[in-house]
């Protein structure tokens, strides 16, 4: 039998795509979860439970977390990625590293295809498809419930006449949970007005009293939580979750142009890439020049739209990553941080790097390293080039 | 004797100059004030007052609100300009917008040289110097403050020795009130960490029930406030401050580089700028395309530091407000918003113009514009460069 | 019987469609050619004789060179676009131009559908079917070309089936004359390496003497040529062509990305457009400031992108052709040229709104408007920020 | 005695700072040439020996040439850089790389001031004490031409009464020659209109017959000339201007905005820079990504105006570098050209990893990698958004 890698979530999609390709496509499924921090102990057992039921081959679940930070997390800090000012590219950062890692899974197996459980109507078809276009050359793409457009009762009609009883409840929000963030889809978000209902929030917002974070950077990379190291920044990240989300914090709505073309809106909750990102940024603002930071904001509207729309294998990539990292060589400091109940307030920074140094001047005092004479120099020729336009141009010309 | 312009605000450096230029310099001084609301009819009147009393030769207040909406606000609120992601450009945009009503001024009354009270320590020296050397050639520029290096107590006994025994009291802040946003310096902002205290802001957070607001915007101008047309857009500002400033919305502290090199912090209230700025973005999400999402995101962070450095008389400024009048043909449409203590959340839009429409496609839905062939032609094409890129370089090339 | 609109040339694809379109499918075939001055006189009456032979419905000519010119060929002369530094952009500005006449042109006589003779290899299906999809929303879109894969053989065979004979010589070099000028693809762009014969050029280089050109602009747009007003700046580029494109002036390989993902070449010869562009932008060095420069540097790269990729009707473009009209505000003067075989150097500009006007300013040489220590003060201040960089790190930190 | 560090040409100007600071400012002058390869040995030793009759206590030659291609060249040549299109920054480059090793020697030695001959009119004075400031905190910079702005006959009057009767001859043209090009400044470069005259450019035109040349690059690096390795970097821009300058190619004039704000005029000859400048270009069109040439070309207009302004101590320059690097890991391949009196052609590339690889397709031809259903699809869905757009707003909406 041939071998088919599927990307499996437990969910009634791919429960049916399990089925469809061994049952019906005769094929030898091995099913495959990418886990990003999405998932408890027991709720990948649960998973796995019932992936077996199904008949798979095999189960897998590939922890990749590490490398999602790594090759991913890491740098969407170092860029302060909100696309369109909002959205810490919490699915879209993670679908497409999965893609990747379902490809290296496949590629290891020797599978001949792979399948996903993606609808036609959504980002994630293309930035799978792309994906494993791209790397594995030769291998056909299985999207069973794309090509075939069932409806939920259809499928599990399907999966009961082959045996399978399953309890898929319908859930009123369609819930995305992830390490950089979870994705909330409901009948609101299908309309252009309208925000969600508390209880659509996966975390409730229960903590009143405020709260002090203290978040220390090395070189752009988060290294101490109120002064304690950790041991890995996937930990890092969820400590911060943890503790923040409980407030309320980092729930917005996200609106913006799909890769299909179309306009896509998405709630979210993710208080740990909005409070790290926000942070990194304070701390760049006192540790970068000017022309850093005008540089990195303008290379990142390109690096958020490349990430975003699964072009994640465009060598330009790697270019703009090496540029990330240099950067943030002196990317170093600690920031403060005052939580509340829906949103959080940046007390300011403590860095040797800091250039905001009273040493050398400060903005607005007597400074030691000019005089008045040397500022009417500097703005005389400063201006030069103005002068000179608008007296080439004073009579109207 | 001669003409002086002198940019007067009543405070204790511009009424040393007044009294310097006219009893030391000899000059005929005319005190100008550019209101840009900051002011109360009651503080403009003691302001005159005291002009008076210091001996100006005349007092003059230019209102020229409607031409600061008109010619800066307005594209400030195209653009979406948030320096930095937080700062509304509420001094910056203000001082340069005096500068040029001043330097008109002088050139009405034919004045020979002009006068303002800054320091040489700031961003706002430059931004004066600038424009007047730019639109005055010839007129002299006077800055006793900056020159002469003066201590509090030196000019009080400067006044005091010319018969001016006037109540100079030092604040605890430095405090600058305008139409687009209060900036408040003080001992906590002259280093790199900590927040202002309560007391500090202006306006008290006093309001703690959620309220409602709707924008209504008309290619890009805010044209309606819960549904009532006003007056004029100044009317329009200084309302959203008077419903969400008392929430304490748009607190927040700009640290950024000035146009003298170093780093300056300072905190500033801003409830009408962020709100507006956040309404109209958003209603841009829904009815702008992706390519002039970027396209403005690119372009602002120009604009941003050609109006914060005091650069507006390049003809480059001219050239990007009629790329962003373009782009604002169909920004048009209402945004809710809900007001709570701190901060607020975007509910969503209504706008005819709305790209996100369930009659043409929806995000994540069965879609009758496409089927699944049409998607794999496209994930295909589209997956080309890449896959070509791949293959030439498989073999480790 | 239905109507349809094809985009005719008189070449073979094209004449093939036009016998499949009525005597296979049955349909009334309104031949159109859209003239963007590629065709004389003579050839436009060759080509309609032969549409008329094919027993077409109606054969047009839609003369829009005038609309060419003013809606597109302007903008790219104000953007100085050529390609990757290449190429003027010539074919793919006439497919979109065309693209939207055929469309318009469909509209008015209500043609059902809209045929083009397109390959499925190249951009020019997708400049056709994009805007043709979003300008005629619900027609259909015939590319038998594109469906049936045939031969010249087969398409030759079936013509002469249908009692069509006509002469179809295979050229050795496909060749696509137009305004904008000439693109040439034959076995050497097949490949990477290896330019076209001197035959393979429309026009041969048969000029030795060097001749001047001096090229009058006003707001960025040709009004004189040698000193002469013309009718219209349609005949302008052609006198241009006429004159330069003898000295093999503007020929030249490109090599670029395609919309369909992958690498393409191709030889052009555009005289005219090098020309203009070349001298326009001189004359832009002379008369914008540095920040328009930059800006539009910046901004260009965008549009030509749009340009070529066939997104035209992105409201963007419209964004961007609204700045660059702004930007040509002082952009008049003449400029003078040699022309030379195979090369032309720019010799210099005489204008009125020059900014290098040493009234003002003499680079190199002793200046009025400043001394020595304005120069210091300038360099110091703008020196602060890397200064005080330095300062904070300078012991290894 | 205090030591002094001269940056020291040979010059009048120069030669007056010698003695003017030995005899004058009794300082102990030591007189250093940063040799970047516009000097033979024959005038190496001629300039030694003027200085030591000047007095000076010590001359060095400090020959950075390989520093000078491994920092800064190397990245020109990455980046494409032709400022304003035109213009390889010859001097440019080289002043900012002069000025480094200066104040890296006055560290060296210790001295407490660092001179140089530059007038208070041009870009050189800015490049300089930017450097110096930034690098030498506390050394003081001494520009006795820019502070006492003497006439020619002036300073040769003040050299010969300390004992120095050298034979300063003025020359017609003023002529910077670099590694990098060679600018030529004159009585018709002062106007803005009027080229020079032949004998202005120090390399007479006197090849006519044509001859091919093969440049062979790895990552971006020059690597072999028509097949043959070479010893350094160094020697092989020199073999190519050795081959091409007496082509006349190269020569153009730049027209630019100054760092002082005034705009500039000035012609070069560059053939070396220009063919791999134009060489490297062409293997990037083939070896790239799309997204990697229009990230490069917006990044690289930032980096050209940062390297023009003597910004190179910025970290952001590092940051681009960075990326630059990145960039160039698949620029691999040999250009051919084809040299000829005052222009060039480009006849193709040989490239291992060409991306325009027949192997996976062709453009213009039939592809096995899609079909017409697949390109259909393709342009279907990547026309969804315009098609929304237009069906939105069609009732002029």
């Amino acid at each position: 039998m041939e071998k088919v890698v599927l990307a499996y979530s437990g969910g009634l999609d791919t429960s049916y795509c399990a089925v469809y390709l061994s049952k019906i496509k005769k094929l030898e499924v091995h099913a495959v979860l990418v886990d990003l921090g999405g998932f408890s102990p027991t709720e990948l057992q649960a998973i796995e439970n019932r992936a077996l039921e199904l008949g798979v081959a095999s189960f897998t679940v590939l922890n990749v977390q590490e490398q999602y930070y790594d090759e991913c997390l890491k740098y969407l800090v170092f860029g302060n990625v909100l696309k369109n000012n909002t959205y810490p590219l919490s699915v879209s950062s993670e679908r497409v590293f999965q893609a990747r890692a379902l490809a290296l899974y496949a590629q290891k197996i020797g599978a001949r295809s792979i399948a996903h459980g993606s609808t036609g109507a959504g980002n994630d078809q293309v930035r799978f498809d792309s994906i494993f276009q791209v790397l594995l050359p030769g291998v056909e793409i299985l999207t069973p419930i794309r090509d075939q457009k069932l409806s939920r009762d259809e499928e599990i009609e399907f999966l009961r006449s082959h045996g399978v009883e399953l309890d898929f409840q319908k859930a009123q929000y369609s819930v995305n949970k992830g390490l950089w963030g979870t994705s909330i889809g409901g009948k609101e978000t299908l309309g252009s007005l309208g925000a969600l209902p508390e209880e659509a929030y996966p975390t409730p917002a229960t903590k009143k009293q405020p709260e002090f974070l203290a978040l220390y950077f090395e070189k752009g990379e988060l290294k101490k939580i109120n002064g304690s190291e950790f041991q890995c920044p996937i930990e890092a990240i969820r400590t911060i979750a943890r503790i923040a989300q409980p407030f309320g914090i980092g729930r917005d709505i996200h609106v913006g142009d799909t890769i299909i073309g179309i306009k896509g809106r998405v709630a979210f909750e993710a208080a740990a890439p909005l409070i790290i990102i926000k942070a990194h940024h304070l701390l760049e603002k006192h540790t970068l020049t000017k022309a850093q930071m005008l540089l990195k904001d303008q290379v990142t509207l390109t690096y958020a739209n490349l990430i975003h729309d699964g072009q994640v294998l465009d060598p330009v990539v790697k270019d703009i990553e090496a540029l990330l990292v240099s950067s943030q060589e002196k990317v170093t400091g600690e920031v403060t941080l005052e939580l509340h109940p829906f949103h959080f307030n940046l007390l300011g920074v403590a860095s040797k790097n800091d250039l905001m140094n009273k040493k050398y001047a400060s903005y607005g005092e007597e400074n030691p390293l000019w005089n008045a004479q040397d500022m009417k120099g500097f703005i005389k020729i400063n201006s030069n080039a103005l002068s000179i336009y608008h007296k080439v141009h004073e009579n109207g010309n």
